[in-house]
């Protein structure tokens, strides 16, 4: 069950700085990466983009590109980002395909591993490990596919055959680096790595898997331009990836491809000339943000003692050249006494995505570490207090 | 079959200009609506959308909007739109849903009307009277979903039960005025109006279905933004749609959003403002240019008699305040003596796309109208050339 957006939108109108702070409900549920926003606005002109009236009228960006609706600009940032970055193989034999965000994408994955139709045999199964992230099993389910069906956690999984595993790594929700765990004969890996970046988790080797997702809303903060991007080994697979984005959209906008080109593009350039006299490149200052939110929630959970959070070993960084501890996109947090974490957190007006919703117990809740610095701190200023408050009653 | 898209991309890296015209592949098959770039780039700066890095981040739009991820000022530039070409009912009480062209908005009503599941009855018959718009069939079909099938011709449909009919009006492809066909209990209707515009057919009153679909690429040419908007009468099924939009892409692209918006806008103020000593609007521009097409074309064809085009009844058009000829998107020409059209013009160099795409006989195709002017004058050339080839052999 996807929870978090109809619950955002109930309170999203209010702002923390429009009514006072008891009042307000702090919605965390989702993962809007409004964070990052101060950082764009400091770039001032660098990202902007200027777009006439008679520009990207047609439906194709390139012809003769297997994926004809990818603008060159954009595949051309992205694989440089990657070769900056060193996260992922983007080698010339590999396809780029872009999608209406990596949600439009994993379902264009689904239909390209599970097509052509056979009637003859059972939808293929799609299974994660728990906990996974909450909109893979709506995702597979919601239009009753005879092609494919969500067949749950992947430590349960027992049928013969073929069969998809997603692997998130670093996991959503909990920020752990995972491997596939099914492993059988007729199995084919879907890699989301959407949070493989090293504002989130130490980048320590270039992903090298056959389909890999990538999303310039966890990457960038971008999360309205709704632009994801697959990364793929098999010509057939790919083909068949652009035959879905044709039947379900004909593409993908071309305003939002030229804007994540050129702000991909700035991020590789800054990235290239950083030096201890420029401005701190986005990954960076992103990865000092969230170290210090983690450092803060982390001291608050230790103080209050009701909760807990997950260890994250260190690891060496190559693209920051230095050991890096993890800071994940979401806090995984966990009741110590067995209390559902997230109804326990809305009775302080904190809104949360409980584990059920990933395939696991109520005493665990995900929290959005990405939203802006007053509801960030409005946060743990209700996390620090709920210990009191629970002993008073 | 949509047999288009992969055509178009093997010949459309060729250009007119670039090769010797009697080589030339002219791909006629999609409806690429690319006539309509010089009028734009006449337009100059007044169409010019400029985004700064930091703008548009957040996935939400209007949070306190049943499609919380519509953007305000493209709602408006939708309703005055209609208000100002008088083409649709868009009173208070509908709601506008934007979707990724209306070709995903077509799958969020197909979703709207067939769920929730119940697994005890058949999927949902999906019926549109032939010829109807070739890519319905495999939107219908490619996921094999348990909601919805495609059941083929309205007029060939005697299954009791509930049913969905596709009423494109004027229809792609043949370019006639349409009413639902079937006509029975338990019907619901979803109006296409992608080509309900001023340039195409006279506006003859304000369009008032349950579920109308428009599309920014046929209205103004601007197909590579990927925008496309319902208007809903029934909040339950806007709310099940933006439910699809949710699952499927997690919304739509805020820049095309935000150009869209200022396009349309700039058409409806144009409008508002015309006169004797002002520009031509862009309704005017274009009817203008596509009655011109239709001219010189139904000249070519009644002078070589190998082919025929539908007729078209004159009407009085509301918006232009006078009697009008429909000069539709696409023509729908048909061999005499039962030829295969498409394969016949195939030997030509004219890609089209034939009959049996659209629910029909082989000796029907449907040609786009919508090219840039070489290209329409090349076709039109060789058109004419085919009688004495044909002859001649």
């Amino acid at each position: 069950m996807v929870v978090g957006i109809e619950k955002a939108v109930s309170s999203a109108k209010k702002t923390p700085a429009a009514i006072p702070s008891s009042d307000f409900v702090i919605n965390l549920a989702r993962g809007d990466p409004t964070m990052y926003q101060p950082y764009w606005r400091r770039m001032g002109d660098k990202c902007t983009v200027v777009i006439p009236g008679h520009d990207l009228m047609s439906y194709f960006s390139d012809p003769g590109n297997l994926c004809w609706f990818l603008m060159p600009e954009l595949d051309d940032a992205i694989r440089r980002l990657h070769r900056v970055v060193g996260n992922a193989v983007v080698d010339d034999d590999r396809y780029v395909v872009v999608g209406t965000g990596s949600t439009q994408l994993f379902q264009a994955v689904l239909y390209a591993l599970s097509s052509p139709h056979n009637p003859d045999t059972e939808p293929l199964s799609v299974v994660a490990a728990a906990p996974f992230y909450s909109s893979y099993p709506e995702e597979t389910e919601f239009l009753r596919s005879g092609l494919y069906k969500w067949a749950g956690d992947a430590y349960a999984f027992d049928k013969d055959g073929a069969y998809v595993e997603c692997v998130t790594t670093p996991n959503n929700p909990d920020g752990t680096i995972r491997e596939a765990v099914v492993n059988r004969e007729g199995g084919k890996l879907i890699h989301d790595l959407a949070y493989y970046w090293p504002q989130y988790t130490p980048i320590t080797g270039k992903a090298d898997n056959d389909i890999m997702l990538f999303t310039f809303s966890k990457a960038t903060g971008h999360a309205g331009s709704r632009i994801g991007w697959a990364i793929v080994k098999d010509k057939e697979v790919a083909t068949k990836m652009v035959k879905y984005m044709e039947l379900s959209s004909i593409g993908v906008s071309k305003e939002a491809q030229l804007r994540a080109a050129k702000i991909l593009e700035v991020i590789s350039e800054d990235c290239v000339n950083s030096g201890p006299d420029k401005e701190e490149n986005f990954f960076e200052h992103g990865h000092r943000l969230m170290s210090e939110r983690w450092e803060k929630l982390r001291e608050v959970v230790k103080r209050n003692g009701v909760y807990s959070l997950p260890k994250y070993p260190r690891d060496f960084c190559n693209f920051r050249g230095k050991d890096t501890e993890s800071s994940p996109a979401f806090a995984w947090l966990k009741t110590k006494d067995g209390l559902n974490c997230d109804n326990l957190l809305r009775e302080f007006k904190i809104v949360t995505r409980g584990g059920p919703n990933f395939g696991v117990d109520s005493d665990y809740t995900r929290i959005s570490m990405l939203s802006v610095d007053e509801e960030f701190n409005l946060f743990l200023e209700r996390l620090a207090a709920i210990k009191g408050s629970i002993n008073g009653n």
